[in-house]
């Protein structure tokens, strides 16, 4: 688990931006569970962050100076620079991209309608491929990832039963339309209470945390069921945690199938041809969780790995 | 783990067939590991064994009466009706059905060209789609289903690494053209053993018993390899068994998929056509391990869990 100590914040004078780059204030930026994975120096499907170096991630800001045509002062742009309250990069810096701030709020484009979002809808739309008539269980249903899924199952028609800790969380997931919501801290057995949710087994399960959650819809399975597996927050801390009842798999020949959003970048237009209109007409709700302040975005990020955020975790600057 | 205390020998007196039925004289019947599952009072895909009642399975035997024009004396049926010398069904039972033995002898109905050939068949061809290039791994090598699906794979044009306990089941294992074949009883490290097998990672893993072996093949694969579970021997007696890891599943984008071969049988003739000339031409060989006498029944079947068996585990009647 990372701690504080981990982290050091640097005060650094920014030139400048050169010929063909641009200056850009962050008014928003993003701290996400996958953060944790590049904290580790193994080879993974990104590379380990650098000791030294500034921790990468999405952000959202406003261009101050601009020596490109392709951007003008004032654009709104999405970056993947990361925990920094400003930049220089070139205007064609892979991952920089204006957004259109017209039918969406700024931060949206880190949460709902960006990379968060874009992973619920993987996972429910192409990977579940969830239809009419399924039952889907999603854990972390309270969390930025989570919380989009069970609104997309819903839009297709499915049964959603979420799993989240704690009464708040709980009622905010229910104010999403989730048909059950099962608070996994006040149940000693979290199978038995999925078991009383689904009598007949769930079809689908999105899993974001491993563990018992993942042993859970392992027992509770309908044969046949597809599990979309893309957090695993549980296991990204501990490798030491291991998960039993295996042997489901087999004799309810289940799909597992994990994904990495950052695979599927080719799915973002039909995504946002979905997403946007969902927003705008109000079947797709997002909740942030804000923090103030480039100095607490070490705090922020910690609290996803200690079910401190509901929702989309979010540090304005 | 089932012990001979949990059996019963019992004799008794054959009646007459009815007008419709045959008398069969089994010749070999088939011990399998999926009977474990069965041995357990729980819903599964399969109804389990009620106490007091034949063990059901596969066998071969001769007609020795026939009150049916659709089945003659001294012809050679398969059945499902188990773990007895003889016995009467209707001609039109389900799972009996004759068999042609000019070009296969009749165990191989139990065989290579029965459902553990199919099974093998199916986690190779329809659930990983075995092709040219793959990097196959598959545990249990020297098993009945294991032995074939090495074959099939190297037909397929695979690298195949197969893993077997013990220098007997090796040295047949490689007869069977696998290129690299582990001997897990002598590696204190199955992982890194895979790991020299395989410095470039899996890309299949064709699991028969779960446990270290799955954990091993997880920490292995490639990116977006595919694996067809179908045994999990181990699992099958121990509940208890965990497996670590599995956030190879999420980092790597894995599919694991498990499938069971009574799901499939639409794809028997589909399996015999291609099968029947692959053992007519030597490409596919088979290996028996066979016990006499159905007072060794017990002994063969637990053979099973022991790693007492070279290939199919057979009783001669």
């Amino acid at each position: 688990m990372p701690v504080a100590d981990d982290f050091e914040q640097a005060t650094v004078t920014l030139p400048k931006p050169e010929p063909g780059a641009v200056q850009v204030r962050n008014q928003w930026m993003s701290v996400d569970p996958y953060m944790r994975g590049r904290m580790r120096d193994v080879k993974s499907y990104l590379p380990p962050f650098a000791l030294g170096e500034v921790m990468q991630g999405g952000a959202v800001g406003t261009v101050m100076t601009s020596n490109d045509p392709r951007l003008k002062e004032g654009d709104t742009v999405v970056s993947m620079f990361g925990w920094r309250e400003a930049f220089n990069a070139p205007a064609d810096a892979p991952g920089l991209m204006k957004v259109d701030t017209t039918a969406l709020a700024p931060e949206m484009y880190l949460g709902v309608a960006g990379l968060t979002g874009l992973t619920a809808y993987l996972g429910v739309q192409e990977v579940a491929n969830v239809k009419q008539g399924d039952v889907v269980f999603i854990s972390a249903a309270a969390g930025a990832v989570g919380s989009v899924a069970c609104q997309i199952a819903k839009i297709q028609g499915a049964t959603v039963i979420g799993s989240a800790g704690g009464a708040e969380k709980v009622e905010f997931v229910r104010s999403l339309g989730v048909d059950t919501v099962i608070d996994y801290k006040a149940e000693p057995d979290l199978t038995a209470a999925l078991q009383r949710a689904a009598p007949q087994g769930i079809s689908v399960y999105f899993d974001n945390v491993g563990g018992a959650h993942l042993e859970a819809a392992l027992a509770v399975a309908k044969p046949f069921a597809r599990f979309a597996l893309c957090g695993m927050i549980d296991g990204a801390n501990d490798s030491a945690s291991a998960v039993h009842g295996l042997v489901s798999i087999v004799r309810k020949r289940l799909r597992l199938e994990g994904f990495i959003t950052s695979d599927r970048f080719d799915q973002i237009p039909r995504f946002l041809g979905e997403m946007v209109p969902w927003i705008g007409s109000g079947k797709i709700k997002s909740a942030q969780t804000v923090d103030q302040g480039i100095e607490h975005a070490v705090d922020a990020f910690l609290k996803l790995f200690h079910g401190g955020n509901v929702g989309k975790m979010l540090v304005k600057l």
